[in-house]
């Protein structure tokens, strides 16, 4: 298991880039637009140290970031993301968004901060019940 | 410069506990209770990913985290933290908790995400403007 980055959503990237970049003095490792979704990636790691990353989430059509909407989530790479969500299912976890891909799952802590786990390579063969497991709430 | 930890606020630390440990499967690394404060830190971290850590921070006196107080902050250690922090007043970062004691400092992102800052080993000799400058705002 290892951690990926934490996300936080950003109004203005420019002016972020100013502050993460510039300011604070972390590092690009890599940017991504997509035109068809209207947002823009931007992953950054403190020189030396590119294990730990930031995500920057710019969606081009402006959000209001109040009420916690600034801060995205926590997400980690799994070794088996089909018997991590068994576990978390066990453990009375709601799995809000399930593997149906074997690639990627979102769940929410007790205080609701949103957790993406991620299968560490290549996606798992889809699986039931996953497979056909819809979506609850949002993450 | 170095990845240290996300900080979460936690309502129900057992409940926490039984979610980011038990079900999600992270190691807890050291956990300090501070009975003058009123608070508990719990650190948690991938197994096999030491070097990333997840911060809970257990309020004994209970708050409603509604509206991002649930999230707390991003934390770097930096090699000299006046040099950053004065990058930062140079890029028009206002300093929310300035290094008086030469450890730690916090800035705010444009989406007011909170940035903690700590001097990487023993903090530096307190010296002006940073000794006898105010705090401003929250962070």
């Amino acid at each position: 298991m290892k951690y990926l980055h934490t996300m936080v959503r950003v109004t203005d990237l420019e002016a972020s880039l100013r502050f993460y970049r510039d300011a604070l003095g972390l590092e690009v490792v890599r940017r991504k637009d997509y035109p068809q979704g209207r947002f823009t990636l931007v992953y950054l790691a403190a020189p030396g140290d590119a294990g730990a990353e930031l995500e920057l989430t710019h969606n081009w059509d402006p959000e209001a970031y109040t009420g916690g909407r600034n801060f995205g989530h926590l997400a980690y790479a799994v070794e088996d993301i089909y018997a991590l969500c068994r576990r978390l299912q066990a453990q009375g976890v709601t799995i809000n968004r399930p593997p149906r891909d074997g690639h990627m799952a979102f769940v929410r802590s007790p205080d609701n901060i949103s957790i993406e786990l991620l299968q560490a390579g290549n996606p798992l063969p889809p699986e039931e019940p996953w497979m056909s497991m819809p979506n609850t709430g949002s993450w």
